[in-house]
């Protein structure tokens, strides 16, 4: 009975404790798959104890209303984020790039997607508007006393909503408004710093470094148009004319990176940035038992997985019925994620699905090799299973990423624009026969788990640790504060080389003046 | 009896697991407060079952020629360290600060010293190359197939053995032989980071910017004059004109700096950086009983404790007497460790002792202050410990490290040319009464104890990551091999520049012609 009660208190002991040590958090997300990235994040954050709150806007695509990990709050207004419309991107981009388009529909192209991310930017600050100034909804906000706010910078909401609460900031982040994430806050010389998209590697030739630095200049000058005449009006409006935008980006206590150092090259970077490429990797589960059957019908030869993302709805008729030709003709199994029409050159080798597994597939023992398009969840998900990879990037960063794999010798890239079934089989074959690219992933896996902790548990620490500490200041630079002529110490040097420049004149001077002196002394004399 | 056969099995099997895992370290120390440290890695290497070699010099002041935890090697040669020389620097430093000497004594005293460190750098470069020349020796160190060289680079033998031998390298560092660790290998933009031994923080002044550059430009010219002579043609005789011996500490795989950010300002930093500032410090233990009673008897009033480090053998006289005098006065027991003349002064609160076990003092829930000289050591257990600190910085970077701390409002800083018995018992009352201190060093230890791993196993880790993968090429930048006109990307504007004014010339002159031919002919219509 005394044991029993004993417990009873332990019980409510843990719990109180439980309660004591769980925080909130406020969730301000980007949808799409950004969105499966944060809701492992959410799902492990609500597994340690501590309550989520989601905004998610009416017109979501993936962020469901209920949940047993995360509360929502449903904000009556669209975030302007349409995955519909970047697919279609996607494929016309596809298209285009097969049939060769002319140098005006490429740009042209290009600059209806940076007006399709202006759009985006706008409708999004127009919800964070509506939202700052319904009154109720700032203050049930107010009055939840979060701990901190956890959002993906590439578009800016949750960073504003961190300002506006005045509440800690943690950064689920590849991308700011303003481009690769660290090009926000860490030094990054264009030198040996390759800016995506350049598909450049960190030893660069001159010419590469001329490109380097022009890719860059370009980008500033793309993402200018697109985030400077939405973010500056509503940041002035808001906190004042003295606060630039990108400033409460540089405010976040946390950086937590989705990349590490098998994706990036080595570069600077800062005390609060926390690498967690692989953060959403987990050892594979058992296949459902067809799927299974399928694959340890592959024998020794293994199986090949292919998928090309969730935004490809199409895929042109012509490249697939070249990929099912190229598919047919190798001894391997191949488990293809393919929507649209079924090829009709599919080798019986070759199973289509509309959707796979890719995880579980990925750490199978049977898998020798993953077909994908590049975006950085399939990336590390081969690196931490340590499959090799044949690339057929599509757009945005994919080609990018897969130069980072193919300058460490682990993947093999295509063009879409040039694939067919020849060149599609014999890289299939180089990278299936050639031990090195195996090999390589193998020893670039091992260095990615190699670490002092799992990258989840290493992210969750530091937004614990932001909890724990009500930010963590100490490992944040206020750097950002200065002007450019302060940062890059211009004023400084002008005024040391105006100071040398004084003394060098002024002993001139002074040293005509005694040469004057002396020589009209020996005139008069001579006189 | 098959018990006894599957123990035994077993032990055998664990014996050949653990040889398996075990790695072969060779360690190149520094002498002195250097080797104090370098042996705490060196005890948690051994008792993880790594095999240690230590190189000593035949006239070494530390490091003992026979341990259980290290082999050693005796060269028969001198490192040119020489710790009673520097102790006598000091004693003439503080002698000099309070007879208000003369500029020219100041400078004098300045360049003896710099004088020292380079015949102490030219002495160790005489054994290294001693032992380059030894075939012996270098058979026998080659064949011994260490895994690692783990050396202070401080002074470059280490650097210089590993890169002879062909051995991944390890530094446990905060100075290179060219200034404070980061210098050689992060971007240090000097507008927010102040070089040591400015007593500068991350905000400065225009003015202090001004010194901040000022000072690292005059740091760079002491460094060129003690090293430069000395390194460049050492490594131009053994390993060719073309590599500059600071590419060889820039190679180092692994930089485990004895910083973290509770000591230094936010920064930019390197992904093979390890900061394991605290990794020397433990919990405290149970202090010998007289201590203890002594430490007790302090009552509610608690301890303070002072020591100004292992160099000063002889603080002037006039010094101890008014400390003394000041301790006196106040309520709280006194523990001091204290050379030389016993003060006249000395009130019935305070022991004086030749040596004390500092961490356990510190670490005693009766302590309330810690008076120090301001090395990193004894900051850093302060830090760990949670004790407030009454400064005496005498020499070297000990008033900059003082400076870090007076910046987080955890220490009161005094001069040593203008400290007597007010300024000092001034500074203790402030420092026990004034709660801010106290609080403000128990949040830095809660930030600096909050880490996902105990500074020394995260240290091991990386030593032992790069005995697993025989380096750490994939966190180390190559930049350094750059040239800075490479590096700032200097050449790439100057190409860029010259285009642009190559295009602006051309429209210029095409303009002109076509405004030339139409001039021409309108002149030419109207004659």
């Amino acid at each position: 009975m005394n044991q029993h009660i004993a417990f009873v208190t332990l019980g409510v002991l843990l719990c109180f404790t439980s309660l004591a040590l769980g925080g909130k958090v406020l969730v301000f997300p980007v949808d799409g798959s950004h969105w499966v990235n944060m809701k492992v994040i959410i799902e492990e954050l609500h597994s340690r104890g501590h309550e989520i709150t989601v905004l998610r806007p009416i017109d979501t695509w993936y962020i469901k209303a209920s949940s047993p990990h995360y509360n929502t709050i449903t904000i009556n207004s669209s975030s302007g984020f349409d995955e519909k419309l970047f697919g279609s991107f996607v494929t016309s981009t596809v298209n285009m790039k097969r049939q060769g388009a002319s140098l005006w529909t490429r740009i042209s192209l290009e600059y209806d997607l940076m007006e399709q991310f202006f759009q985006m930017h706008k409708q999004l600050l127009k919800m964070v508007g509506e939202m700052f100034e319904d009154t109720q909804l700032m203050l049930s906000l107010r009055n939840a006393n979060y701990d901190l706010v956890l959002t993906d910078p590439a578009i800016g909401g949750g960073v504003l909503m961190a300002h506006r609460l005045g509440l800690p900031l943690v950064l689920n982040v590849r991308w700011t408004v303003q481009g690769e994430g660290h090009l926000s806050i860490a030094p990054s010389p264009l030198s040996y710093v390759p800016i995506p998209t350049g598909e450049l590697t960190d030893k660069m030739t001159f010419i590469q470094r001329v490109k380097n630095i022009l890719i860059y200049l370009f980008s500033r000058l793309q993402i200018w148009y697109v985030t400077d005449p939405n973010y500056k009006p509503f940041v002035r409006h808001y906190f004042g004319s003295d606060v630039h935008y990108m400033e409460l980006f540089q405010a976040a206590d946390i950086w937590l990176m989705r990349t590490d150092f098998t994706f990036e090259f080595p570069r600077p970077t800062m005390p609060n940035v926390v690498y967690m490429s692989g953060f959403q990797c987990k050892p594979s589960k058992p296949l459902p038992e067809e799927l299974e059957a399928f694959v340890q019908s592959s024998g020794e030869h293994g199986l090949v997985v292919m998928t090309l993302g969730t935004l490809v709805d199409k895929l042109p008729e012509d490249i697939a019925e070249d990929i099912a030709t190229a598919f047919a003709q190798i001894p391997q199994k191949v488990i293809w994620r393919h929507k649209g029409k079924k090829p009709s050159t599919v080798g019986n080798n070759t199973l289509i699905l509309d959707w796979l597994p890719q995880n579980d597939l990925l750490g199978h023992p049977k898998t020798r090799l993953f077909v994908a398009h590049g975006g950085t969840n399939g990336i590390q998900e081969a690196v931490y299973h340590g499959i090799p990879l044949v690339g057929l990037p599509l757009m945005f960063d994919q080609a990018d990423n897969f130069s980072r794999m193919k300058a460490r010798g682990v993947a093999k890239v295509l063009d879409i624009s040039t694939v067919n079934t020849d060149i599609f089989l014999e890289a299939l074959k180089e990278v299936l026969h050639e031990p090195s690219y195996r090999e390589k992933m193998k020893e670039l896996s091992s260095l990615h788990r190699d670490q002092p902790m799992k990258p989840l548990d290493h992210a969750v620490f530091w937004i614990e640790f932001v909890m724990r500490h009500k930010g963590a200041a100490h490992l944040r630079t206020e750097s950002y504060k200065m002007s450019m002529i302060q940062y890059y110490s211009i004023d400084v040097l002008l005024f040391l080389l105006t100071l040398v420049l004084f003394v060098i004149t002024v002993s001139v001077y002074a040293l005509k003046l005694l040469w004057q002196m002396i020589f009209y002394r020996r005139k008069a004399k001579k006189e």
